[in-house]
């Protein structure tokens, strides 16, 4: 071997360590990891029905209520799982809670509360189908949303 | 630069391509990959609450009545949302899913009703707190989430 194979070898030996350690990690996560996994799920299933009632509120995506009222029924559902994946020992990680979240865990179980609250408010004007009554009610929503990621959550 | 040196750079500068790729497929997917993203977030969430449950049938966990309570009715809440992302044309890119899921598509909805209902009987059952009722009924749960994984997901 010439070094440019050896330096070579010695890349793809360290590509397939990381593989492995990456595969490794997924099956063997500590329950701290996989808490943090699913808030992120629960987190991005509320975007992904958050996104397109956003988009029939700024008129950049025509207004259907059926399918509005749905993901306004879905992000009220949802709203009430993302708690489960703040457990003990979860600050540490891939997460992008801020650290400050733990020392004011009465104060962000608020927040998420005022958004379940909100939330459910939306999903029952939604069934009326009325965008003049919907509106107001999605801009509270995103404010709670705002208010939590604001204090913490990495940008 | 000698030939080493040149090989590391090549080496960092396509490590970093890939790291720029990576962040603007994140914030780029189509709604095929974002809807992949769903169903897999969707599923993981099932499965963290099914696990705490299969370990208490299986008494390798103790009967705890209430957080079996709890997970049983989480998994019957979160069994309405995966169909959500089967959406046509995502049956392209990081899925598990099997090819043959989309011309089977009636069955594939027929099998994940089939789910939902099990789930929905063993939130009820479980509200009993009586783990000779409950065993049998997680049986039935397990089976409609292997029906499933059997005919139309990779291993």
């Amino acid at each position: 071997m010439n070094l440019f194979q050896k330096t070579l070898a010695i890349i793809f030996a360290a590509a397939s360590i990381a593989t492995v350690s990456s595969v490794m990690a997924d099956e063997q996560k500590t329950p701290e990891e996989a808490a943090i996994d699913y808030r992120k799920a629960s987190f991005g299933m509320i975007k992904h029905h958050f996104g397109p009632m956003g988009a029939m509120v700024k008129g950049d995506k025509e207004f259907n209520a059926e399918e509005f009222a749905k993901n306004a029924e879905a992000v009220a559902t949802l709203s009430k799982f993302p708690m489960n994946g703040f457990i003990a020992g979860s600050d540490m990680g891939e997460t992008e809670a801020k650290d400050n979240i733990w020392s004011n865990m009465d104060d962000f179980k608020k927040k998420m509360e005022t958004f379940q609250i909100e939330a459910a408010s939306l999903a029952e004007i939604a069934k009326g189908g009325d965008m003049a009554a919907i509106k107001p009610q999605f801009g509270k929503v995103g404010e709670s949303c705002k208010a939590c990621h604001k204090e913490y959550k990495e940008d």
